[in-house]
């Protein structure tokens, strides 16, 4: 998407260790008419899908998720970090890595608002390694719900998360994918 | 906001310790339209202010905040909860108490993203002793910016936070306000 490019060239900020940070527009502060702009294209690419759920995770996905939702017209549904026992009831749980901060964490989904006659869209800001992403894919399969497509903003091409979905057969879309950024340069995958 | 109200009243669940469950279209699964009612309906509140920026903290607030800020046409600042040295450069922060957690955290927000020039709305799904709310004026404070209001969509109305802020001279507008839930029936502040 050649304005979300444009975007993160303007105003993306590459940092030592392969860190891109678009904390001016995407995750911190957010331009909400990109947003708008990234809600409408998912839009077109997911059109002939039977959406019945956005589904993201906690924080920064649930602001493109509410933005795209409003386009599908279906509710979101966001996956918690479990930080205590404050949700009730039976949870979709799942492990997943966060090489940022260096530890394990656990996402739950509530089984109320998840189920086998789902269809969902997984929309999230960043995929690298896809930690995540597989996490929010197993809650998915425990429930029985239908993964209808994928859709990313940024994709860092040159780590293995992107691979491993289109291998695996998910319908991926990351609307700009990084294929290099190592000299502070970002080059994007044609 | 009687939309919101009726929709706690058919949809909520009243746990003990006046605990009120909404995850099932406002924290966990979010209703994308009824959102965009009240982002319309606080657009109409805060229509004679001079907005430059919806301020709000992660994670639950990020959908309305986001939401609403298509119709004041302004960008999101979404408070993180500090978990390591991720965020980089100078932040604004501030020490949050945590009753449902039963601890401290802290909050960050850039300093590049918000300043003295700055016109805040600050947004969030619950208010109960305000601790959180607190916690983002004194970020505004700290950044010199004006706050030009404060919209909550359920706030405790037996809890001491609104009484603190409407006291100490804040435009607060609070959608709904539970007076009692102590019997598990939903009583509504006229």
């Amino acid at each position: 998407m050649e304005l979300l490019k444009q975007r993160i060239i303007r105003d993306g900020v590459v940092k030592p260790g392969n860190i891109l940070k678009v904390d001016s527009f995407l995750n911190h502060q957010i331009d909400i008419r990109l947003m708008n702009e990234i809600g409408k294209e998912l839009k077109k690419i997911f059109a002939d899908k039977p959406v019945t759920k956005i589904l993201t995770i906690e924080a920064s996905g649930i602001a493109i998720a509410s933005i795209a939702a409003q386009y599908f017209d279906v509710p979101v549904l966001f996956a918690k970090k479990a930080k205590s026992q404050n949700l009730d009831g039976d949870l979709f749980t799942s492990v997943v890595r966060s090489y940022t901060y260096g530890k394990d964490y656990t996402i739950t989904v509530s089984k109320k608002f998840l189920t086998s006659d789902d269809h969902v869209i997984i929309l999230d800001d960043f995929l690298a390694v896809g930690s995540a992403m597989k996490g929010l894919i197993d809650v998915c399969k425990q429930a029985g719900a239908t993964v209808e497509g994928i859709g990313i903003m940024v994709e860092k091409g040159f780590q293995d998360g992107g691979k491993y979905l289109r291998e695996n057969g998910y319908n991926l879309h990351s609307l700009a994918i990084i294929e290099n950024m190592e000299d502070g340069t970002i080059t994007f995958r044609e």
